[in-house]
């Protein structure tokens, strides 16, 4: 890709000739003349100082730590000019998908309708009545339950597993052995209840490595449009994950508990059941969550409390035992 | 089902007509006419105003707050009611099972036994001189390692896998993609140790979604009978899991940890190696058990100390810092 | 295995006849005269007494507390002996790989590299322009992504997965449905940004289940060699863990950080991106580490600190409030 090009669909300033081409992304320690790179923090100067990449993406103030002959994309949103130029370079997924049609290991029940243009690889299996959508990519040992539908343009990866009646909808990614619709954890004296609702999740949204959204006792479990979920994420019955939201690797949401649109999640931050965390609320790693939330303020600590008053208390606390 | 043989098979009392027939569970605002719904808790009473459920479990205290033309099954016990309830009308396992029989794709090693009511999904691989037994049920993409033991009534949900010599109760659930008697972490200088140890599910355990219990380096991995794991969960070497214990969500027990009958351990709690939780122990979510608890009491933070203690000191101190 | 020939292997001194025989190891109150236990700790000295063990691993402090027709092998490095007593008892891998070769259900791309010692089992799937290396074993479901690398003598167990471009070093063992280059959670505004990076696995190095490594934005994410990661941990996109780490059970390391060599990190603990624990650092079980920690010292807590200063203020705080 041309670098004039390029800019142009990263909203930079281009400083350097317009002609030459990069063809990927690569770290700067690694890059080498056709490689574009990206110097994003005062930290990576170092290694700035000595990149042989073709082209770099910064910032106005760091631009100057370059060596001369690399070419700069400067951008004031540098992150989001970066993520720019990685989605303008790297169009595509990022790992490989199966080609277009069914691979002849795979089960596909005789009631299941799968789109022509889905790709289906090797000892997938697709249950009865289930609905795979056109230009799906399921890769290698994903299992589609009974009556589940997988949207348009879903991608799943290997052994991703989408479960009976559960829905998956547009263009939303599951990752490496991601479990959607696993029976839930609902327990009475007799030991778990039935669990005869199902999960869903909305169009957009990602689902990181070994994460797992649990049907619903009764009714649906739900992942919000656009959310994103990282790896060993687990989400418990009649949970409500919302739009956009953001869970960190390890978090984990308790039955029927109710995340808000936007709300963001550290790494290993539990919430307990049938509590809700307010929209656009931050709450940050590994931080318990014991009652409902307000949104849009960040929190922390267990119980989970508004963040200031736990760094002004742990502050006068240490003040009462100075040496 | 009709009304009054379902109250009958729950213990309630009936409010409306016994001929009435419900097909299956739903939630408050999603019922309709031949539904069976739950009002559980005071603050579902809004949902409740408005349902279309053909009949409802609740309580005498809240029987009041649906409309008229609903009619109530109304149990002291009402959690245990709707818990029997949901048992009545979905007797069945919330997964489909394969049918009975192998299917042409598994692989079955010669020398293993695989009942004839077994059922045996696609992928399924199955080992050497490992035995299946009766009315058992190994969904696609299961493994059974060389010798293990899969009891009769035992359900493996997809991707499952009892590694060799492993050994499964009658009637134990585990979740997809759960792994019993993958390879200890017992360390010493030179890496990982062998184990040469099994791990051993008691009879009627369920264990959820990606859930471990790693074999043993000599001797038995334990999980009792009736014990039930969420997702997520770790069961090092030589633990042991008593009868009926609790495990919620991404709880982690280090090597030859114990934990007595009936303890219930809260999301993201911890236990280090080598110690004891008593029987009957409760202990709050995300604590991190570090010495031995005496069983029937509460314990909470990290290290776990008895929660009124903690919550004792923690109030004191709050006072100290007060503005 | 004679006692004599034991003895000299694992470097103890046998008190008991030379020629008895053992053929396998056993926990001490499960053992016969044909096998061989531990008494490792003062604690299991009542197992210890009524042992029917062939042969006991055991200190010189411990060694009176067998029965006197069990043969004693007495060691001042008692768990290093007892590792090596078991090497010598049990050579070979703890779950039985698959034959030479390739079983016919597996599918291997025309353009892959399989090695003809290479095991490979049912189900598996390797892509194309994969590399599998001499005397590897591929167990049953195991994926192998386009141009992945698998060293010489690695063992996947049950559906690893070794996912485009990533790299795998010689003697590696990935646990049951590992997962090496999932894609990160590296994101924007737009949601994921693509992750065209691989992630690599260190000679020798050793993965539990469940555990994922995920591949870079751009760039590496690295373990180094000798590094031994529990069950159910998370590595991020661009970290670097270094030779002989130990990451216990359902560690989190966030992206980009770096954990340097033979740091050991206790279960639970989390550590956010882009910092670093230093070389040889110890950090606590459930700590979670905020910013960077010289190498060689204990750390605790959340935000993690050092063990002393921690417990020291703990001690203080404590005795402010006693009744």
């Amino acid at each position: 890709m041309r670098l004039d090009a390029l800019a142009q669909a990263v909203g930079a300033r281009l400083v350097g000739p317009g002609d030459r081409v990069v063809t990927r992304a690569a770290p700067l320690d690694g890059a080498g003349p056709s490689h574009l790179s990206a110097l994003l923090e005062p930290r990576w100067r170092g290694a700035a100082a000595h990149t042989r990449a073709g082209a770099v993406v910064t910032t106005p103030a760091l631009a100057d730590h370059l060596p001369d002959d690399v070419a700069r994309l400067i951008a004031d949103d540098v992150r989001g000019g970066w993520g720019r130029a990685l989605r303008a370079l790297h169009p595509g997924p990022a790992l490989r998908p199966p080609p277009v049609g069914v691979h002849p290991s795979a089960v596909i029940d005789a009631t299941a309708t799968v789109d022509p243009t889905a790709r289906v690889g090797p000892f997938v299996v697709v249950g009865p009545d289930a609905v795979v959508g056109a230009d799906a990519a399921l890769h290698a040992h994903v299992v589609i339950g009974a009556g589940a539908h997988i949207g348009a343009g879903a991608t799943l990866h290997p052994g991703a597993a989408v479960l009976d009646g559960c829905v998956v909808g547009e263009d939303v990614v599951l990752g490496v052995r991601a479990v959607v619709g696993g029976v839930g954890f609902g327990l009475d004296g007799q030991g778990r209840v039935p669990h005869v609702g199902v999960a869903e999740i909305g169009a957009g949204a990602t689902l990181g490595a070994h994460t797992c959204v649990d049907r619903a006792t009764v009714g649906v479990t739900r992942v919000g449009p656009g959310a994103h979920l990282d790896n060993l994420v687990q989400v418990g019955h009649n949970a409500t994950i919302g739009a956009g939201v953001v869970l960190c690797g390890q978090v984990g949401v308790a039955g029927g508990a109710v995340i808000e649109d936007g709300a963001v999640l550290g790494g290993q931050a539990g919430v307990t059941g049938h509590v809700t965390v307010g929209a656009g609320a931050r709450v940050a790693a590994q931080s318990g969550v014991t009652r409902s939330l307000p949104g849009g303020a960040t929190y922390s600590g267990h119980p989970a409390e508004p963040n200031r008053v736990r760094l002004r208390r742990i502050a006068r606390l240490r003040a009462l035992v100075r040496p």
